[in-house]
């Protein structure tokens, strides 16, 4: 792992802290109390705007000079934040157009938090005195580190005059001419055809039955805004202070931003993390927790860090979340860190005691009496700081990839496909039959390149182009395995439909032709494999001819009953499956274990419910998380016996573990 | 069946075809392909106005010509459409007054369709504009044979200042003074008396309770703007192309609009039939679908057209249905024939590469590979030729029929009565009841005359005026058979409550009177005849007493249980039935069968689930159709043997169908 | 009971009537009926300001007068109404300020009721108008007693111009200063500081998830706004009519509004009572009735008046209910009057035929037959004359009470605490496991004096000052018994969270810390006592450490199973329970049961479930009101012999009730 700045990886714990919240009687105190703990890092500012400037040009900063120097008296890092999430009342009066406007021309008031246009002129040019204001003091200071960009990035729609005319100069550059606009976005249909360009615009009303070419260019355009919204702020930080780097606490995925695009500017990605603490939700939870891990750290792919780790039970304008179980918030932390999370910022030190997060449970409440959350956070601070060392340096290394694409998330969501096909959820589904195996895997943007993998997962490549076409015939053809899923090839770029037998580009690789499909919703549909073993297919149906490829799988009701529901393709030296259906996890682990015992790939396929494998290695060594993310006990066989560095004790070929219990072993 | 217009009633199947959607170059093998598989009519045009005049008073017609000269050639016969559902963008960006507001005063932006207000002086001037260079341009044209006005009337509530100042005058035209008003409305009540006709205008911000007499006659005023906006067409087409027919494509009933007011200037009535293709929904939607053709067939008492017959799954803002079955696209047109359909156009020939209903699949997928659903859409179209100058001039003709009413539609949606109480699902229910039984039935305006029919349903006559009374007691007195239900009788014509007992007007031919009600809602009753069997009552309870007529039902429930549920009365020469709760399927079955067997109406009482019949009858001949309407094969028995147009065959008396088997039968 | 209004607690029956809506010749012949029905008193024209004055200052009464003219010559009291829930046409249109604007910036038009901004100052001045003509023509009107203010006040939260600047001023008035603002909301969060008095308004957009100090301040000001409204109509009456007295008509508990602020300047409270009528909700409406009656009874902790009750099933815009079960009507009029109401007035004389309300049915229906409800109604007038002497000046007096609080109310809709947590729900379990038990139980609001009680239940004492604090502290010292529930003492009453271990102040009457808690939402927990019975505890679980406290109950389930789930303290001369977890009835039947047997309340624990027991006692006597509100006929076992004061005779030990069989038995 190279990274120019090195202090961006450092294996650490820290917590976000809100002086300008707090009497600044309890600075020093809290301080004391966070070094003693063991926190290395700590998150600043980034709602604090009306605190720095309060009134326009007039800055007060010499509260926040307070905090960093005790922070660096006590020798605790700091990443600082631009404050543009929330712009404060003086400004929005002033300047009106920075907030923005839905689709039914209401504004979206201050009063709460993200009322701001990422296109406003007025907002990028207070943002940008503002953060020339904090990068050129604090570019030396010796606690700062880095900078968070904004707070959790949000697509927002915005409809504001400036979007709009932002929007028509973005498709004048684009398409050219108007003809090119009518062509791509084929707005002949229901006779939208643009004459001048003043007829072009953002989709007031916002329906979604609205062109869904147009509608994708217009999401299109908001990933540019952002992107062009971040590199304003990255280009003074970069002048400014040299020696930071600069990241983006993205969230709750999926996302409608394009996270490749918008990480491609930062120099590590970082996640807020908030596993579900619902005991429902127990079956479920820790394999959508671990996408999101492994989605962040594709972003980059390199490792990450979380910027907000649960603490304790969220709870807003929503009801309080169940409280986390013992062992939850360390267990947590640890698949973080596991999953390729460096730096883990606990999310907040201490509860709100005013505003709407009162009850956004940190890790002390509001009483600042530390109680059983908080003694499991020092637990962890310790471990942590005992295996950094070990830990730095090492990453998670995989031999499979899922094919992740905001192109296909945004257009399958114009356009759903059938009740219950949900692109992401998909996603998630091969993602946790995977996981399930102890199989590690990365995810990554589709257009990425492959090499190192093994088997590449491509879950609906609803979009296709050449490009990504070629590329995945040069994986397969080199002896690769892919496995393409119903819903590929259908539409080109411009969200327009193919007009080839499906699935498009693919039907060479794949070696199948779509004769026509049954959009099968909240149905499900039997399917059977030739040693007659049989599972429930759901969302879809492609009823497939075969031209080279051989069924592994038959559909086994409907009209279409015995004819192929998946199949599989030599193609060069590789192998390439269609999956017609969408797969039970029951057959999609069937599937994988044996792909993955021909490819020979890393797998502990009898891993009990709820536990997770991961191995992060480096030059430091090559380590084992064994992590049991459920409340009950369970028991993991191991293929030997390896010194585990939590414990310090040599551990048998059964390793047991108490609910919520974690160990890391010595693999090498 | 006597029609100015013989070619309105072909028997014949079309398509629906956008020569301006697709590359020219493919235009000759698409008709020709059309041609060859015996398609004999295409309807065009209904959202090309960008590309028949694509900015003001530019017109460019040169590819309509070369698409109809192409039509021409191969003998298809075209169905031209005005284009006033999607007036250009040029068009509601000069003149915004076109764009519909909503109550809450929101603009329905264009982008999507139906983007107009029908009271648009500027809509009806453009509309104008362009139809009179339709006309005047393809009057003569040997393809060209009739005109579909505008596309799927729909009640849009416009709430713009146009419609406010429209309503205000047709209030003022229709009572007078403002004292009248006052009066018919009933404004006293929550003082909101009008003092000046200022104040009197469109229902802002919409809500349900406001005065139920004022939103009835704000729907009754929409009636009139969409009845209005249709003479404008009609004029232009009658003046310019003496020879040609004009319909309009009703959909998805029930529809806030008036059909028989609407239809009383056409010629035809149309219907664009989408059966669902659910298997869930397999138990009641040929049900529907069999009322919803009768419905049609209602509106001019005659023959219609299929302006869009279902020719695959339908998808577009919402998740793609299901695909049908193998046979059910053959099966449903052949219902639609069977019904009173004499043209069935299928929607679309291919489906959609761009615009939002790319997934509306046509007969071809956009491989243009013709697949399954092309190869069955081409043997119905021979089926259909071969059977074409038989049919000709065949009606359904019925002894029963059931009476309908949009006023009962509007007041009752205005003044739900109860939980569950849907007075089209009612009217579903009679007719499914009286469908499964074999039993024909017409489905007529209320006011219609009543000659010829020896049973008429009369559902919840909720308004009600001596006109519609007496006819209904001059039909009874004469030996009709009529079968009132409870909420009869309950309104003026104004939308006030009558102060008499309940059935108010018919507790006279009734003999009746509703003491009080007990709203049911979600919950049953049980109720039971005199040979002891027990059925089910739902939605409501009227309890009554007897001034003449006898009990056949009697609550067994409840405070009421031991009084009469349901009752006849001798009226004149026929009988008066009033069922005070909404009785279940088998009451209603039971019901009917025994009045068809008093009545010696023609009935096959033991139908299998999913299956119908009907006969349609002419100087040709009459013919009993068959139809399957289900995934399982069935088997029907007939009175006797007959000869088999479709299959050439005698058939047995059990006949004998496939799972969507259909079969028609030479009667006489 | 002292009052200075002697007629405004008559025992007596009244009905709504509305002369305004019916053809004058109906109007003797109703009054007539009235006073042989036994009716005595009429409440009038609280919607009829556009009959009173049809264009702005043209005044007409006559109408009016000859009404209560009518009255007074049958010797028919009468309250009439200002009318200013219902400006006029002419006004809105003339003063468009007096319609109340959403927080989404659309205008609340007229057309239905209530669209009227209680800060609008024409509204005011109008007002003040009408109800001067109409104070001074009736201040001497030997018909009239009193005035019912309005109509069904409601929380609007209007955001028109007006209330904005209002609220600015009152904002401005409470706290003085921006920085006490900034403060006392904690605005710093979000940078949400004001620096300019001109940036603080009303929500506009309106989200839950704004400031929840801000939010409850702007509660606070809306209820200062309706009382200030109201004090500018009482002026007026007290200065025209110095005899008569005022009140509201309060409705649908729970209400927004703050009944007791508004209660403060009333003589007398009333209640709009509409019992469900519908068999599913017999379990639970009849103990929400009683709640909703005992709420009205401690707004002025004084008998008060029903004034519209429940005559036959309402309808409006929503379905019509279910019919009320014979003896329905009746046996809820007495409930009313068993729990404290003197007069009961009936909603309506007759159903309305026109306007929106037509199925909001009365006591005849629109046919002017007078049916089975009729007869009940003349019944229960009947047994009400003959009782009225007995009754008159008793009140019910209870030795345990209910604290409830608007402030908590609101600030827990503002930040809901888990699924399924809900306030005034909570109230409900609490008071009716209560009357569960026969316990009668006042409610009062939580800073009333506690003194005379015996047991107090504090249901989450959620914002909490040292005042109330101390109050309870007082109570429980000198031998009062206190319960105490979870999510007590959470926030100053800024809505700011304290900086306490909770429940903060009350932790050292209660002995109890929260260590934590875990906001179990829609989930149970096992909860059991010492002697091994087990209940289920719902919504909060509170993890306690005592501090002087002993355990009565504990968790039985999760990682804090077997620690104390509720607690007892000895405190002073009383105790002090906490409730860590909501209970189930079962839990509270036994704990309340337990309390009373201790404290020797009044209780007649085995009563039937749907039997309530009451007694009003006063210098006449002490009566036993013994009332089924059940459909199915029920034993209660007494423990002594009465007399029924209904049916003349003694009454043995056990006691035999119809379905919805009442009677009232003389104790002493």
């Amino acid at each position: 792992m190279e990274n120019q700045y090195a202090d961006a990886h450092n294996v650490q714990i820290g917590v976000v802290y809100y002086p300008e919240h707090w009497d600044p009687s309890l600075w020093e105190e809290d301080i004391q109390l966070m070094k003693q703990t063991g926190v290395r890092v700590v998150r600043l500012a980034e709602f604090a705007w009306s605190r720095m400037e309060p009134s326009p040009g007039q800055y007060t900063f010499e509260w926040l000079d307070r905090a960093l120097d005790l922070f660096a008296k006590y020798q605790i890092r700091v990443v600082l934040c631009t404050p543009t999430n929330t712009p404060p009342r003086w400004l929005t009066e002033l300047k009106p157009d920075i907030l923005p406007v839905f689709a039914n021309g209401e504004t979206h008031h201050p009063g709460v938090r993200g009322h701001r246009c990422y296109n406003s002129e007025s907002l990028r040019d207070y943002g940008a005195r503002i953060i020339t204001q904090m990068t050129t003091r604090y570019g030396d200071h010796p606690a700062v580190i880095g900078w968070q960009l904004d707070n959790e990035y949000w697509v927002i729609d915005c409809h504001c005059d400036t979007c709009n005319q932002r929007f028509r100069e973005w498709v004048q550059e684009k398409y050219g001419t108007l003809e090119s606009v009518n062509r791509e976005w084929g707005t002949v249909v229901w006779s939208g055809e643009y004459s001048d360009w003043s007829q072009v615009g953002v989709p007031y009303g916002g329906s979604r039955h609205q062109n869904p070419s147009y509608l994708l260019d217009f999401a299109r355009f908001q990933w540019d805004s952002i992107a062009g919204f971040q590199r304003d702020q990255i280009r003074i930080i970069r002048e400014n202070c040299p020696g930071h780097w600069v990241t983006h606490n993205f969230h709750t995925y999926p996302q409608r931003l394009n996270l490749y695009q918008i990480g491609a500017d930062l120099d590590v990605a970082a996640f807020d993390y908030y596993p579900n603490t619902d005991p429902d939700k127990q079956a479920t939870g820790p394999y959508s927790g671990a996408l999101s891990l492994d989605v962040t750290r594709g972003i980059k792919r390199r490792n990450f860090w979380i910027m907000e780790q649960l603490s304790g039970p969220p709870g807003c304008w929503f009801p309080i979340w169940r409280a986390p179980y013992p062992g939850f918030i360390r267990a947590f932390s640890w698949q973080a860190i596991a999953r390729g999370a460096d730096t883990v910022v606990h999310f907040r030190w201490r509860s709100a005691v005013a505003g709407a997060e009162q009850f956004w449970h940190g890790l002390i409440d509001q009483s600042n009496v530390p109680g059983r959350r908080f003694r499991e956070f020092a637990e962890l601070c310790g471990e942590v700081n005992a295996l950094a060392s070990k830990l730095q340096g090492t990453e998670p290394a995989n031999e499979a990839a899922i094919l992740f694409s905001h192109e296909h998330l945004e257009a399958l969501r114009i356009q759903p496909q059938a009740e219950g096909f949900d692109y992401y959820e998909n996603v998630k589904d091969y993602h946790r039959a995977l996981t399930k195996l102890g199989i590690g895997c990365d995810v990554i943007e589709w257009t990425q390149a492959l090499d190192g993998y093994k088997l590449v997962v491509a879950p609906s490549f609803y979009l296709l182009n050449t490009e990504v076409t070629d590329a995945l015939e040069r994986f397969a053809a080199a002896g690769g395995t892919v496995i393409v899923t119903s819903r590929s090839g259908v539409k080109h770029m411009n969200n327009q439909h193919v007009m080839l037998p499906l699935p498009g580009l693919l039907a060479e690789c794949t070696g199948v032709n779509v004769e026509e499909y049954d959009p099968l919703g909240r149905a499900t549909i039997r399917v059977v494999d030739d040693a007659g073993h049989s599972y429930l297919g759901s969302q879809w149906c492609d009823v497939l001819s075969l031209h080279g490829a051989e069924a592994i799988l038959w559909y086994d009701e409907d009209f279409y009953q015995g004819t192929p529901a998946a199949t599989v393709n030599e193609f060069g030296q590789g192998k390439v499956y269609y999956l017609g259906t969408h797969l039970d996890e029951a057959c999609l682990k069937h599937l994988f274990r044996g792909i993955a015992e021909e490819l020979r790939l890393m797998m502990v396929p009898d891993l009990p419910e709820g536990v997770q494998i991961v191995i992060r290695a480096g030059i430091t060594g090559s380590y084992l998380f064994v992590l049991n993310l459920s409340r009950e006990p369970h028991q993991v066989s191991l293929p030997g016996t390896y010194a585990s560095l939590l414990y310090g004790t040599e551990r048998g070929n059964v390793l047991s573990l108490a609910p919520y219990g974690v160990d890391i072993l010595q693999l090498s």
